[in-house]
């Protein structure tokens, strides 16, 4: 038997056209947000926003969610879908669920705020709320006992694509003065995966910034050593941008992350408040922490970010604690 | 000579085509809202926003402005524009003006907050400040004297026809299911005017109903009486709603109103305040108390509105007071 050289394979990424059938398939699940140009941007430095805050859910989850569900064969749809969230992604699996008549069980962990839980059971999910350290095998118990579909957060080519739509829908609106900088929140990474995609395919001189808290920097440091960093979860729950506290890129985002993302800024909690400020007083948006950092890196990070002319920032959400906001606002 | 009857003649009213004309002329200067679908709606009456507090300048009143400007001649727009307001009608003109090379004075009363004088001149206008009572005549003497172009807020064909473009994209994005109550603020009428003739044209079994502050409630009354009939400023003043003080609906706007509105609904100052905090909080929209006015008909006036399964509320515009916002958003 001759010799052979076994080489890793990498996994498959996600392409242009699986965002752009994404974007086919979800067209009447979201909401196609619109770029909003800011009165308030810096002379020179023009800024548009991307607000999926707006999405029924309030957060950019409902399009890779959606995304999932909408390719599940009828015999899935028919024993139902098991997600597991804290946060966004519950009200995301939850309501596009409900749209499709799909069965939805959210494993949810006890820590959870009761507004979250009621939010999700109002788009009609059974909720299950289990200790923290039960959040990940719970689902895997549930697959095996009822046969359900498991539709993952982050680490999934069909979540990535969906959330892609998000960068598809900012080169078509920018059009032929395309973006030359995008500003997107990582955390598990499937949005800024996604979003990368497009817009390195449609806009290839444009720059793609990942922008994280300086709390919660696993990801920053990944872009630095090269490796798929792990924080614990002691450091990254610190930061107040909640949506923005897992421990590390998903394995399937860390490929498209190192292949298409330019750099890592890293913004501070007073930064992340001032910015939540800004988008409320300025645009009339209602931003959650982690849909406000990469505004935050636009106004105090400029020296850091390449020179752009027409910069974009995806506002990734707005489900905030209305008690918290007030003193965001104030 | 021969006896000729003499009939008065009514003034033209915008149409369908001059609203799509419009739609076409703005497009690369306004935002193109979206409708926002509402998770807090009650079962079986669904609701959609149009969220105009998303224009840059915070208000629906860049689509007329922006359709008035871009129509001059190159000899008008060499000279100049002169408008009056002490509110969302001031920035929308200015920043029109200023993004298609046109000089802006803005003529506005010594009792608006400094706030909005600010950002009026941010974006570029020139400002002249006057006592209140020299508001209406001193633009004039600046049209006498310089040869601007006078730019009316609501009682003017081009103002209508941009407003429309509300309408058009409300029975463009709800598509085959076309909405079946649009529920729109009125004061001088310019928004409803232009709504109204769009959505009675592409969306013919649809009612159209105005919203107005109890507290200045002259359209209310001159859809009882038939009459155009005009409030004092002592009684419109009363209300939270500055954008809706206007004293008696316009002379145009008037015709559009009698032919095509289906009713009037008024709201009370605590239901105005409940609803900017259900816009703020549920749909993540800082909605100024103006813009607030049909969600509050929609909460608190269902038994007096036509059974609808199809409800769309224009949220007019976002341009409050940041402690006022405060107060509301608690």
């Amino acid at each position: 038997m001759a010799h052979m050289t076994i080489s890793a394979t990498s996994p498959s990424l996600v392409t242009l056209s699986d965002i752009q059938a994404a974007a086919a398939r979800i067209r009447n699940l979201v909401v196609r947000t619109p770029l909003l140009p800011c009165a308030w941007a810096e002379a020179g430095r023009p800024l548009w926003l991307k607000p999926e805050s707006l999405q029924v859910t309030g957060a950019f989850k409902l399009r890779g969610a959606s995304n999932a569900l909408a390719q599940l064969t009828e015999e899935q749809r028919a024993r139902g879908v098991v997600a597991q969230s804290s946060g966004n992604h519950a009200q995301a699996v939850a309501y596009a669920a409900q749209r499709l008549g799909i069965r939805a069980t959210i494993v949810m962990p006890d820590t959870t705020p009761a507004v979250k839980l009621e939010a999700t059971r109002g788009f009609g999910a059974d909720v299950v709320v289990v200790p923290p350290a039960e959040r990940d095998i719970r689902p895997l118990e549930l697959v095996a006992e009822h046969g359900y579909a498991h539709i993952p957060p982050y680490d999934d080519a069909r979540i990535i694509a969906g959330q892609g739509t998000v960068g598809l829908e900012i080169a078509e609106d920018l059009g032929a003065g395309s973006p030359d900088l995008v500003l997107v929140p990582v955390s598990g990474g499937g949005l800024i995966s996604g979003v990368a995609t497009a817009i390195k395919a449609l806009a290839p001189e444009a720059r793609v910034v990942a922008v994280e808290p300086e709390l919660a920097a696993d990801a920053a440091e990944s872009f630095r050593t090269g490796e798929r960093v792990t924080w614990s979860p002691e450091l990254t729950y610190r930061t107040s941008a909640d949506g923005l506290r897992t421990t590390s890129l998903g394995v399937l985002p860390f490929e498209h992350f190192r292949k298409y993302v330019d750099d890592v800024v890293t913004v501070s909690e007073d930064e992340i408040a001032a910015a939540v400020r800004v988008l409320g007083r300025k645009s009339r948006l209602v931003a959650e922490p982690s849909g406000a950092v990469t505004t935050a890196a636009y106004l105090f990070h400029a020296a850091e970010l390449p020179a752009a002319s027409r910069t974009v920032a995806v506002v990734s959400g707005g489900n905030v604690d209305p008690a918290r906001y007030l003193e965001y606002y104030a």
